[in-house]
């Protein structure tokens, strides 16, 4: 197995995940209207690191990188956009997938980190959808294979050139002994609900599957000759930008539901467009996936916000944003991750909420904690713990969060929530151990509250240390706790997870919403797993991270994936539970990633060695 | 990584699940009216392999294959018994888990295979419970640690021996660097509904946790000082015996919504016995998990039948039953399994069903097929694809169904059906490609056709072939397909997983139940993957098997983990998907497997290294 870390292309030491349109090597982003374009044309010489190249829209984390930082400004900079309209800049080829040099090379760790940030890309294009009322329509004009249509799977509405050749397929199994790694599987079977067969079918048919047979599969939504194709996606982004009006209400119950939930009964999922086979009739409108237009939300036509770079200050063992720092125990391997709360009172009005932009609290905390959770996963691997401190006033936080209440209407608001809801799901999903220490002086309230929910372990403190002279530590759960805005991948908060065996204690801490509540009471309502007073604190808290950090990395991460997702499962948590677990077991055998594997022996012209004992 | 086969400790080839308590070396099962009781004492010197000894209490597949036994012997020999009192034969020790140095040894496919035979184990378990009424009280009189308390954790009761020593454990992960593997981790989130920050605390203990705390935390369902025990275990014997009436019902109902499925409202969890946390006062019965008696079922207190052995053939390349036959054709790495379709009709009564007892056609064709795909499973790793095909009548078939269908109210009959739902869901969770033939002179219908919805694809052939004068393929749909009564580990039946997508197939399937269908007419119901001509037939069949046999075995069975199980996930799907895919990640990952790995160096006095990526 190649273990041996990859060297990024730029010489550079650590992967980067800001970027922005003006720096894309990949993707082209144009708006006009309420249609956004996004034209996947992969510079082969752009490869994230060095020793392969990107051909045929091939992709690596360079690329998706791209990608997601493109929705994000979609959905802030161009609040008007109705309709992403997914397409190839390449003729002949939509996408080949991820590339498979770069996988073949890659450590384990960054095959199981790549799929899983392409994976969050992909579920964030849903999420725009769900959340935000923009549709994706893809386009493939070409070939779209194993990655290239797991990306195609997260759009709405999928349209296929019917030319002879352009075909969809997921070719991992035959050709390269993995599984499609980017949702793929659960897409096919649970968002497109692929009849069983077919989908073994289809998984193990190299050259894959074209045409009218692709429609009655549900492969794809509706197939059209070359002649046809431009005056057909003219026809699908009119109706869908006539068609899609966001999500609207109080902020607060957007996405609670999520778009995959299961419920024991089938007919819970969510309607599909009916496949449209007639090449030449009148097109019906997929009435399913465009409800009739209603009012909006406000600020719905007016101009978005822009995205302005993070201010990011780094250093060897820090990392310092404005409302951010992060800072490495190396020996230790822990990161401890401090938020501060916002320096002064909410805005007065949406109107001031805009003019702020980038530089609003709520969502510049999220976009800096984003960036430092991603830079602890790909490029801190030692880390066995992430520590969650918070500086500030509670009822300050809180303040934002009943701003943000107030706003729900508002699309930038609304927004902001959809963020925070990303980057909680991210943090469930890091593979690192998540401790959250609530100490004097800290803000864990309402939005902040939600990490100590999200974290493995909470450890609160008691009352005061000598000498210091700010107030004891205390926690406010909000409603932003309690109304579902913040669920995580398993449709439910992270509250009614904690509280599963225990609705009545879910109905206690809904009775104390609001309230300041010490350590004792956080305790004794079960929102912190100790309470400890400053005699215990320092040691408790030292042998519990050094107790973390001798164990198995491994097995702490299986762990961490059952124990994080009580309850009910959702196309996402089977996305990251049961497919990614498969595929992360897959990338360790023999058959795929050693000497003679498939994957290692991809294109050497030397034909893979099997062990053929089914396990 | 130890990768040389263990030898059977007796010198035999193959593993042989055939047994019963005359043969029994390490469980003591004896029978007293409504009470049966199950005493583990592993024998130490009984292990399945050469190179180690059983210790407190721990165990291999040959002591989970007594166990299981004893399961349905308890069910089919001694229908009359409500509760099942679990303890341990030792002193101080309920049961040390899985024995280490086994695992430490075992090749990688048997660990797996261990792993979900002994799941299986649990879940029928609490499938005696759900669908039979039969209550499993476990007591805990010392250690029960990693498997012994995932053994625990099958029963509907635990008790705790309250002495200051005794305790429950899941110790994997600070131990041995991987998880419990037998559905520890999502019984506690997921059953007993223990805090999640309470789990990551438990399950990184290695002590574990005793006394009021476990019921606190509810690992456990009371506790009792040794001086009290006794008087307390026959107290709640008492209250099981008498609260727990049998499911009754037509039996087509029987167990169509399993105990653990997941609606996105909590509230549809099944509710637990509130724990009992005094030790002195007057206990009140656990309500929720003891109904009131009921009427009852037919025949229920009647004798039960035996279970005589298998009588089994055992060739070289073929297994010979009364109504199953293996082939087995290594070189093309496929096993052909035919079911005989019965040689008579029906019984004319529950009477005549019960006098030919073990010789009922469905009982004993169920029992052989479990036997033989037990056998594949754990002997013949090198299998590609299980081939099935039947010979028989499918009015004869669907005869046997509709005799059942009409006893549901009969022990006997529910037992069957449960037998058969069981055996199915062993197919389903085996890793071997899974296809159907459906050639002339084959019988699959009703139960024998669900077969066919099981398998990965399924082939049909139309008319007739020259100079074969029996009469085309037909398969017939029951309401046994329709019910649930077979449902699959994800709570549907076959078919409504088949049509997630089309609810509307579904429909039009149930309208033609009870006909013959030829192969046209199957293939355009969705009902199998390809019809074809006898022209094709061959090369077909040939070209698909020897192509499955060409690709990666670890490949496909992650593919087929994924897509065989669309729609809603429940506790078993989530113990079969997420727990175990995990687990068979971590058993791959040099921190335990590897020669510095801790199942490695466990017992040796050497300390694991371990690679502190976190992945």
């Amino acid at each position: 197995m190649a273990e041996a870390e990859q060297k990024l292309a730029t010489g550079a030491a650590r992967i980067d995940f800001a970027t922005d349109p003006s720096r894309y090597r990949h993707w082209k982003l144009a708006v006009e209207g309420k249609v956004a374009t996004l034209v996947l044309d992969v510079d082969e010489k752009g490869a994230l690191f060095a020793g392969y190249e990107l051909k045929l829209n091939s992709y690596d984390l360079g690329v998706d990188i791209e990608l997601a930082d493109a929705f994000e400004r979609i959905r802030f900079e161009h609040p008007q956009v109705r309709v992403v309209l997914l397409r190839s800049g390449k003729p002949r080829v939509f996408c080949a997938g991820a590339n498979i040099r770069m996988l073949a090379g890659a450590t384990h760790a960054h095959k199981v980190n790549f799929c899983k940030f392409t994976n969050e890309t992909r579920n964030a294009i849903e999420d725009a959808s769900a959340g935000s009322g923009v549709r994706t329509i893809c386009v493939i004009n070409g070939t779209a294979a194993g990655g290239g249509y797991e990306l195609a799977l997260a759009a709405d509405h999928i349209i296929l050139v019917d030319d002879g050749s352009s075909a969809v397929s997921l070719p991992e199994v035959p050709l390269l002994a993995v599984l499609p790694g980017t949702g793929g599987l659960t897409r096919i079977t649970d968002k497109r609900k692929v009849r069983r067969d077919r989908a073994d079918v289809f998984c193990t048919t190299e050259e894959g599957i074209r045409g009218k047979r692709a429609v009655e599969w549900r492969l794809v939504d509706e197939v059209a000759p070359q002649s046809r194709l431009e005056a057909l996606i003219a026809a699908r982004v009119r109706e869908f930008a006539a068609g899609s009006p966001p999500p609207c209400g109080d902020g607060s119950g957007v996405g609670a539901v999520p778009a995959g939930a299961f419920g024991a009964d089938v007919s819970d999922a969510p309607p599909r467009a009916s496949p449209i086979r007639g090449e030449g009739e009148e097109m019906a409108a997929p009435h399913a996936m465009v409800p009739a237009a209603s009012e909006g939300t406000e600020g719905r036509e007016g101009v978005g916000i822009t995205l302005t770079p993070l201010e990011r200050k780094l250093g060897e063992d820090r990392r310092e944003y404005k409302y951010v720092s992060v800072a490495f125990d190396r020996a230790g391997r822990v990161a401890t991750i401090i938020l501060r709360g916002p320096a002064s009172p909410p805005p007065n009005s949406a109107a001031e909420m805009m003019s702020q932009g980038a530089a609003f609290w709520p969502l510049q905390v999220a976009r800096e904690l984003d960036d430092a959770v991603l830079d602890v996963r790909l490029n801190e691997l030692d880390v066995a713990a992430i520590v969650f401190k918070s500086e500030g006033e509670p009822r300050a936080v809180l303040g934002y969060d009943l701003f943000l209440d107030r706003q729900g209407r508002h699309w930038l608001a609304r927004e902001v929530r959809l963020k925070w809801k990303r980057v909680l799901k991210r943090i469930d999903l890091t593979s690192h151990s998540l401790v959250a220490l609530i100490e004097p002086g800290s803000c864990f309230a309402g939005t902040l509250a939600e990490i100590v929910f999200a974290a493995d372990r909470s450890y609160m403190l008691i009352g005061s240390r000598d000498g210091d002279n700010r107030p004891p530590a205390a926690i406010i759960v909000g409603d932003v706790n309690l109304s579902g805005a913040l669920a995580m991948s398993n449709g439910l908060d992270r509250l009614r997870t904690r509280f599963l065996g225990e609705p009545e204690a879910h109905e206690r801490v809904r009775h104390v919403a609001g309230e300041m509540l010490d350590a004792k009471a956080a305790e004794a309502l079960g929102l912190v797993t100790f309470a400890l007073d400053d005699l215990d604190w320092d040691d408790e808290i030292r042998v519990f991270l050094e107790e973390r950090a001798s164990f198995s990395p491994d097995s702490l991460t299986g762990l961490e994936a059952n124990l994080r997702f009580g309850g009910p499962e959702t196309m996402e948590t089977k996305i990251f539970g049961r497919l990614t677990a498969w595929q992360n077991w897959i990338f360790q055998r023999p058959n795929a990633t050693g000497e003679g594997g498939a994957l290692s022996r991809y294109g050497t012209g030397r034909k893979p060695e099997f062990d053929t004992r089914r396990t």
